[in-house]
């Protein structure tokens, strides 16, 4: 067992839009990313996933409108439902999903992490 | 779907050791709860079991040493290891575990509770 503290973890990277897994439970991840500027268009086809705003500002785009989360905040997008994921400035996100979930879903392309490392 | 903000869902109780449901994911939920003092020794059989500060300090005691988590920090308990909880102040806490936990495990008891509300 380890004590994880976030901050020390999100001190560690500098990239955006890699996440980094800092936690594993019950066949579930603990991510966390640092994002800014606009992610792709995705949909998990299996994969709830939880976005927690742990600094700034998330945006969560979907086809019908938009979620906006402050820091404290997070929205669960089901699987099957396409997202985009945009940060006008630099936020800290928490992510909890399956263990098989690939941040780029169903669209991959360049700005996929297939293996993320852990911290 | 529906932005869920932690301090609003925590300023909806002010009970101890009464988690609350605050989303669902993957069969998980994510819990909300207010501790303060000592819970019971306890396991969880089947099910793995995250703790994140959000605000205060909580101790995890072990039957062989204990962890003490601050503000933004998590500790995961795997399945099966005896733990319990202590606050010598009030802490909040988030929760992240199978829908099929119960607070007390494999002890039961009067601080049981069945069936954790939805806020």
């Amino acid at each position: 067992m380890e004590t994880v503290n976030l901050a020390q973890k999100l001190s560690l990277f500098s990239d955006h839009w890699h996440p980094r897994i800092v936690g594993e439970l019950n066949g579930q991840q603990v991510k966390i990313v640092k994002v800014q500027g606009e992610f792709v268009w995705h949909r998990h086809a299996d994969e709830d996933e939880l976005f927690l705003v742990l600094r700034g500002r998330l945006t969560i785009q979907f086809r019908d409108g938009d979620f906006l989360l402050r820091e404290g905040e997070f929205l669960i997008v089901p699987r099957g439902v396409e997202h985009r994921p945009v940060a006008e400035e630099e936020a800290h996100v928490l992510l909890m999903e399956p263990a098989s979930t690939r941040n780029t879903g169903d669209v991959g392309g360049e700005r996929t992490v297939e293996e993320p490392e852990r911290l």
